[in-house]
């Protein structure tokens, strides 16, 4: 069968296989070996697991492939195997699969990654294409990348297979908690998943069925790609020295109607599974067939989203929410401070950086690193994992090296916003696809190589090129963010408000969304404060998506609470009122004097009512 | 000749007589006997200077009733010649006309005006009424006041003569410091009277031609309508007891050429001047012909021009000046001081509140005195007077009923603003009329009697019903200010912002200037300034030009300043740099810090000029 994977998914649920590993075990594998040794000492064995499978009524089986790296098998002594293994298992998938697809397996390879353990992205990813060549080349229809539980691992493995021409699953497994092992929701998985342009997204060797509902629930809500799910049997119990799974195959397909309403359109088994349950599988979505594709309405909603995350938090940019605020502090430009503890290591100093921002109010941290006399890569890298360690907001990438840009991207576990492209296509020629490959968003300056028009129309056609080019690499609208550009008043005064037009017609016209960093309008000017936040205000006023702004000043901060109330994107004020009391609760003298004329109509509303009934 | 005065205007200078009372003196008319009585007791001289004047030129000549209002008359013991003075003046001046125009002159009463003297507005209105009725039914082409030394006077003069179907020609007298004895400036006469519907405005009886041509260069700037000027011959001098005006009609005539550049449609001599005079007038205005309406492009620029005065001092609305702020605190609501002030006519408190928002920046104070329990109509009449001995500010008046209405407009010496009408016709009908006769300008409510309209394009089509009814009266769009109307956040949030979308669009589609009562946005809730401050930034930022506030909040006005900065109105910061200092100035430690980046370029700058060169 061609590579019509894809394509079929259109048009019908596929039903995968289930377990392989528990079904060996019941043939005798003793607990403590690999599968995957068996593909050499007992082929005939998984064949007849695969035809079964491929006889039950999976439309797709797995080669047993799953610990097949060369990290796995080096640790259980295969190492020497990996290519032989890799390439047989495809070719028993393949010889019993007939029409169905095969998916090649790939599994986690059981090591920590940084900064937690001592395993690179660089070399993850190298693991994971190496065996993915291996079944790419043995001829699988897709790959499935599946049980992991870092989403970092899980991103390694994903760049290495977006370098095939194959389509990818990725599964990740998800604790009782309902997030990962490491600490990512739902959300989070889904959306990085997607941006980094995976196939089909999936949860498999959840506790059961009910468990991988819960995720898919969440993940259908980010996501519209295909999802997937492949649960266990239930909680393993040991019986009598044995591992059992407890659930029956009609337990376990009472649930599938119910998973069809979330764009789930690939159903297996994973653990403890065997083709009864995929007979029952498949008994269930056919008779279910005609309540699927209810979700058509969430596809559409999720298609202007623009989503960023870190590793365990999410944001969805939406007007009708508080503004979201980038903490621009991160930055040595001017700080000696910061320039010090880059140099010298002092990761505490910027983690204090991170933390009094987030604690202030930021929603997301801008890194800028810019500096001379430091290793940019090194320093980058190291200063992404520390505030990884540090703060859960996500992280703004602000860098105009390509290479310095890669590192942080690499090392990023969650959807980053890179800080930025422009008009020039040289820079958005090397930008973008680093952005496609790990799922970051995109800010786009109004500018390009001849400076900032003056005029808000070109501004606005350079953000339109801007988004037509991130269009030819698959970027959507929701994945770019325009900075219209704040000049300063004090050597640009007469061009300062068309920053704010550019922005008003940006939304209205192009429909993206917005970011724009506040400070630069009082650059050399005194009372910077009371400039910025006013400058601040107005384009909130304007409908400002993404400020980015010093979090740490209060009064900002106060500016930000009453234009998010003002927007009505602090919906009846609850923020607002939380902050600073309802007009019963403490208030000052001055406030006092105010609330006379809270019981009484304002001196305007009795205007107006005298106006149309008096006269 | 027909009533075709102001069509000729259109087409040609017209020259006007000379000096009647000197010339009659030089007869005979001893110092302190009226001229207006050698019109029963010598009609054949007055007879015959009329004819000399027609002879030497004029294309004007008056009647001889300056003085012959009740009030002048019975000071001289004529008061029961009143009709019979005017009537036959007027029969000797249309006998000598002949197809040159006859202007029925009307002078001062002699009396002082409320609060100074005893005058009220509406007496000395009904006593010009009197004279200038007289007058028209007895055959004058046009009424012309002059040798006005109070604008109070003058306007209760110029409503009378607009109750008549008759041009209007309004003069006033400068001292030699260029103002009014009562202290207005050529501006604010000329805005006064161009927006009181006056035909011709002028400049008589001032020291001689020069002194005439500083104020005509002033009042040309502010209005288009047609001037005119009758200066005295020089400065009287005393000579052996007679008293002389020394200038020859060379001297005099010189002048012209440069005093028709600024739209001088009117040219002749008040006192010291003679027939030789006039036909000096006549040779120089037919040589310098050509010259005559250069004054186009000046006319069009004060079209849609947006002027408001007090008697002393004038402000233009424009985009490019600091933006003029309404003071709001004169208004008893939720004000126990203020009602008691009111009640009990305390008027120091009244005048403090004023003079405190004065000095905190207050550019407009809006007056409201809407509370029970006391004579509104009397009550209003005295806080005007009050106010415009306190503060030299133009005021807002802010009332619903069009009786305390009229009596603020009449007792209020300059273009006032009144505070509102909206788009329900029954209340236009009531105010433009009113707008009209006093001259003021009209603060016009997006609302009608069914509310105030939840879209913008409501708001929108309530305003330019505003406009077009405003029109139907004469009134341009210069003379009305639209209020997009803010609701408080606190009951209707999703609102808010519909205000500034409805002035974004006013200003664009429309071109009216905008003012909003910024206060009521918060009205309800905690930390008001909070949120009128940071709403008032956006207001700004979207273009608003006459904000209704508390000058007395110090943070407001900081918003203000940086705002004015923002939108170039403050040029080059001059206000804000006086008001902050510049960075090399003193500053606090917390400048200090941020003074760090100053020295260097923002980092958003180093991004750019990076991003623009290194990648
Ligand atoms: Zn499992
Ligand atoms: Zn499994
Ligand atoms: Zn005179």
């Amino acid at each position: 069968m061609a590579n019509d994977f894809t394509s079929t998914l259109q048009e019908k649920i596929i039903i995968g296989d289930g377990a392989m590993g528990t079904m060996l075990q019941a043939c005798g594998l003793s607990s403590g070996h690999a599968p995957e040794s068996w593909v050499i000492k007992k082929p005939d064995t998984i064949y007849k697991i695969h035809k079964e499978y491929v006889a039950a009524g999976a439309g797709l089986i797995e080669t047993n492939t799953f610990g097949a790296n060369r990290l796995k098998l080096k640790s259980l002594g295969l190492e020497d195997k990996i290519e032989e293994i890799n390439v047989k298992a495809t070719g028993l998938a393949r010889k019993a699969a007939g029409k169905v697809f095969v998916a090649g397996s790939v599994g986690p390879t059981g090591k920590l990654m940084e900064p937690h353990g001592d395993l690179s992205f660089d070399r993850a990813r190298d693991v994971f294409k190496e065996q993915i060549s291996y079944l790419v080349h043995a001829g699988v229809d897709v790959v499935i990348i599946e049980t992991m539980s870092d989403l970092k691992e899980l991103r390694a493995a994903v760049v290495a297979a977006k370098e095939f021409n194959v389509p990818v699953i990725a599964q990740m497994t998800f604790t009782e908690r309902g997030i990962t092992l490491t600490g990512s929701p739902p959300e989070v998985v889904a959306i990085v998943l997607d941006k980094m342009g995976v196939d089909v997204i999936g949860v498999n060797c959840v506790a059961g069925i009910e468990e991988a509902l819960i995720v898919i629930k969440k993940m259908s809500r980010v996501t519209s790609k295909p999802l997937s799910v492949f649960p266990n049997a239930g909680l393993p119990e040991s019986k009598g020295g044995e591992t059992v799974y407890p659930q029956t195959p009609d337990a376990f397909t009472d649930k599938i109607p119910e998973l069809l309403k979330y764009n789930v359109k690939l159903i297996g088994g994973c653990c403890g599974t065997n083709p009864r349950f995929i007979k029952g599988i498949k008994q269930v979505v056919y008779e279910a067939k005609v309540s699927n594709n209810t979700n058509t309405d969430a596809k559409d909603e999720n298609k202007n989203r623009t989503y960023l995350t870190s590793n365990h938090t999410y944001l969805q940019a939406s007007e009708d929410k508080p503004v979201f605020l980038i903490g621009e502090r991160i930055n040595p430009t001017g700080r000696n401070d910061l320039k010090e503890a880059l140099k010298g290591e002092k990761w505490s100093v910027l983690r204090k950086e991170a933390r009094e921002q987030v604690i202030a109010g930021a929603h997301l941290l801008d890194v800028n690193i810019g500096m001379a006399g430091i290793d940019r890569e090194k320093c980058m890298k190291k200063v992404i994992q520390e505030l990884q360690l540090e703060v859960d907001v996500p992280l703004v990438i602000d860098t105009p090296r390509t290479g310095v840009l890669e590192t942080a991207l690499k090392e990023y576990t969650g959807r980053a916003l890179i800080n930025s492209v422009n008009g020039n296509p040289d820079v958005m020629d090397k930008v973008f696809p680093l952005a496609c490959r790990y799922g970051a968003a995109v800010i786009g300056l109004t500018l390009d190589d001849r400076g900032i028009p003056s005029e808000v129309e070109g501004r606005l056609e350079i953000a339109r090129q801007i988004i037509a080019r991130a269009r030819e690499y698959g970027l959507g609208e929701e994945d770019i963010i325009i900075d219209p550009i704040v000049l300063t008043a004090g050597s640009n005064q007469s061009e300062v408000m068309k920053g704010i037009e550019t922005l008003k017609r940006i939304k209205e016209e192009l429909g993206v969304k917005t970011t724009m960093g506040i400070s630069n309008v009082s650059h050399g000017l005194p009372n910077r404060k009371l400039i910025n936040r006013t400058f601040l205000a107005m384009a909130l006023g304007a409908g400002l998506d993404f400020p980015i702004v010093d979090p740490v000043d209060e009064d900002l901060m106060a500016t930000v609470r009453a234009a998010n109330l003002l927007t009505a994107r602090d919906r009846n004020g609850q923020n607002f009122l939380k902050w600073y009391g309802n007009f019963q609760g403490n208030k000052s003298l001055e406030e006092d004097r105010l609330d006379n004329n809270k019981e009484t109509k304002s001196s305007r509303d009795k205007e107006n009512d005298r106006l149309l009934s008096s006269i």
